[in-house]
């Protein structure tokens, strides 16, 4: 998707709508592509104005001197058309249509949107939008958005895609993703889709080098089956994690009413998820919490988990919900600790989940010393550890001590609410998760075997399928 | 239960172990006494020294002049004994023995616990403990406790009551409960259970006039059938939330390697906290943001939720999760919102989910209008409001003036992370309590309806009952 890429990498942005007026879209688009440090040219166009933040403003698109290959509208809808005609005329290979007032509002819009896609057929000009709040890659550091959070926010980069058919609450969760420490690298807003649609974004994200996690919004699909075609490609590439809403009645009803899109029902949608290998996440905490290990963790081989833990009832948590998620809490041998081993509580050498009781808070350096020795015992494939302590900063440099270099993922839960900010920083500065419950942490260590068992179940297809052709042609 | 009752509201608690030493766990529980505020006598107990933190030290507890209604052990194993015959000499109501190393150890530990149990056989001194990490009443600032953090922090009382059968990670709840703005009345750590347990706990925290929602942490029950008897009446009083852990295979082992109590069969369990009107949540976000809702708003008296958003997204996924928790989201009639309604986006007038789009953060007094018209409406039971707007403060005090007053209950999610920090504060100090997803809201919304069910269902019981009764009669 040659539009796409050009779009996300442009040598020059031209807004479409850009204004002296420091309370419009037009302004704060312009306004934090400059602040943000965006190094390619930012062109203002309007004809009613000489200069917009120091930049000279044009008065059409087609008057730049050089190439254009991303433009954003930031008229009212009825305007938008001959700006659209403009940038075709000008080649400019993707526009984002901030505007809303089409299909979303009835069959009046409809036919002002289908007449938006009329304008670019024979053309090199793509649409993302109508009804988008932007789209943003954060490694060239281009924020083509008029988001009033986005806006106002720095943008530090990250592994992580982010595409959300909702314009607001996609950039709620925009936000909220970065608070949560998940960096990202790009965020499409999709609007109403008349052009590109979630195909065509979930294929660019799945080419995107800078990109090895994808979370999508999702409240309803125009192209089912082309979307799960491409889905099937992108997880052999990468995990896709999907946040699809609108399974029950009342919000199918308020989904279809909301977007352009028809909402489908919703059996049909968790089965092909199912056959595609998309993760399909219950809420927004999931999506991140499962981001989060995947982006920072190794593959989790198998399901084999060991929980290690500074208090009995952490242990029962995580392995109840170990084992709501699909994994196994194995009796490890005897002699697993090795040398740490001697040094444990007698009853913490023989279980699983191992309780070190709170006697660890004196003797931290036992959770490198276990951590180590699990993460190389060949019994065990991933492993969470459980804390509630206090001592704190120092028990998360043990726990990340023996996690160094591991090729077993470690995920760790902190149970204890704001006591543990430092320590929870100092993990995760480190490159290991922390989450606020056990359960939180057993369900990211389930989505990390969720996704080793879709990538596995894959290959054997893809090996029966080749060995099926050799037998062929035999 | 007099002992609880007095040990909870004691006149004066001797704190027997009582150390000058700062590293001892003997000298944290005299100083939180002190520092917290505890309006009664506190008297150090401990033969080798004469002053600890400026209170005369006493040798023997028996040697005190006046009453003592709690007492806390602070010495090893070993020395437990003859401190407790000293304790049911001197009539103590309460002892909660701090010390760990019997039950939870092993055989030897076991008979050891046994021999507590026999020192106090006959007398009036019943124990909490061993192994118990204490008891804390915020009402009267009694925290009797050596949790590391807990002699740490300051104790704001509240209405909900939190019983754990983990010490250690009791604590961490507790804390944790305390950052969510989630205010406690009182808290029982039950260590071993050796003498007063579970159902003896319930049965006074039922009647417990400062406490309006209890919520226990239970790894194992060692008087099932007595627990859901007390739990049933407890029920009639008040919501009891339950956190019981160990369903897994891997967690009943551990649970039962963990405490001196047998892991029953979950499913046991199960049934019988459904028969005795028991909440049984899911984790301890679950827990607190049920209790947030029981105790800060309204019973909801039917299943049927109008959601009102400032993003269609988070509508829907409102709308799916209420659905889940087997509450309805019915289509409102025309004019519902009264005057308001002239003024809203045409499409929110007719739905339910109701979108205010993000034309709102414009008109934050639609919030007001329309929140106020809901909780009026008769159609209506309860209100979800989910918002993702950086409108902020603003958009927070037009939704709590919308629901001042309400007899109905009105939560809000407020899905943004940092960013809704101070809109949060603001709801939160008006008593309504926000929640970080569309899910949890509506979770909790879910929760005071498996409530109102429980209490309905228990009423026409015992209106069938007494139908019977008079039937027999006459």
């Amino acid at each position: 998707m040659k539009a796409l890429k050009m779009g996300f990498e442009p040598r020059a942005v031209a807004v479409l709508g850009a204004s002296r007026d420091p309370a419009k879209f037009g302004h704060w688009t312009v306004d934090i592509l400059l602040r943000a440090g965006f190094p390619g040219k930012v062109y203002p166009v309007n004809p009613g104005t000489e200069e917009i933040l120091g930049l000279k403003c044009w008065p059409d698109v087609r008057e730049i001197p050089g190439p254009v290959d991303l433009a954003c509208i930031c008229q009212p809808a009825p305007k938008v058309r001959p700006l659209l005609e403009a940038c075709v005329e000008k080649k400019v290979p993707l526009v984002v249509i901030f505007s809303s007032g089409f299909a979303e509002t009835g069959p009046e819009g409809k036919k002002a949107e289908a007449e938006l896609v009329r304008t670019i057929r024979g053309s090199s000009t793509r649409i993302v939008g109508p009804n988008s709040l932007g789209i943003i890659n954060t490694a060239n550091r281009l924020i083509a958005s008029f988001g009033r959070e986005i806006v106002q926010r720095d943008h530090p980069p990250g592994e992580v895609a982010f595409l959300s058919q909702s314009g607001a609450f996609g950039q709620a969760l925009y936000c909220w993703a970065q608070d949560m420490n998940l960096g990202l690298s790009k965020f499409i807003s999709t609007g109403n889709e008349a052009d590109l649609g979630c195909p065509e974004y979930l294929e660019y994200l799945a080419r995107d080098a800078g990109t090895r996690v994808i979370m999508m919004y999702l409240e309803g699909l125009q192209h089912g089956r082309r979307f799960i075609e491409v889905a099937r490609r992108a997880v052999a590439q990468k995990p896709v994690l999907v946040l699809k809403v609108g399974r029950s009645r009342a919000g199918r009803r308020a989904a279809a009413s909301h977007t352009g899109a028809l909402a489908g029902e919703d059996e049909v949608y968790a089965a092909a998820f199912r056959q595609a290998g998309v993760i399909r996440v219950g809420d927004p905490e999931d999506m991140f919490d499962a981001a989060r290990a995947l982006v920072r963790q190794p593959p989790l081989a198998g399901n084999r988990i060991a929980i290690v833990t500074s208090s009995g009832g952490i242990g029962v948590q995580t392995a109840d919900a170990c084992e709501d998620m699909g994994l196994e809490v194995p009796v490890l041998g005897e002699g697993t600790f090795g040398e740490v081993g001697g040094e444990l509580p007698h009853f913490a050498a023989v279980a699983n989940p191992i309780d070190l009781t709170s006697q660890v808070h004196l003797n931290p350096h036992w959770f490198a010393g276990v951590v180590r020795a699990l993460v190389r015992c060949p019994e065990v494939d991933g492993v969470i550890v459980g804390v509630s302590a206090f001592r704190q900063v120092e028990i998360a440099r043990q726990i990340a001590a023996g996690a160094e270099g591991s090729a077993k993922p470690v995920l760790v839960s902190w149970t204890i609410g704001s006591a543990a900010r430092d320590a929870v920083a100092e993990l995760e500065a480190q490159g290991i998760p922390v989450y606020p419950t056990p359960d939180r942490a057993a369900r990211a260590m389930g989505r990390l075997w969720e996704y080793t068992r879709f990538r596995r179940r894959q290959r054997e297809r893809l090996a029966a399928d080749q060995g099926q052709e050799r037998g062929d042609a035999s």
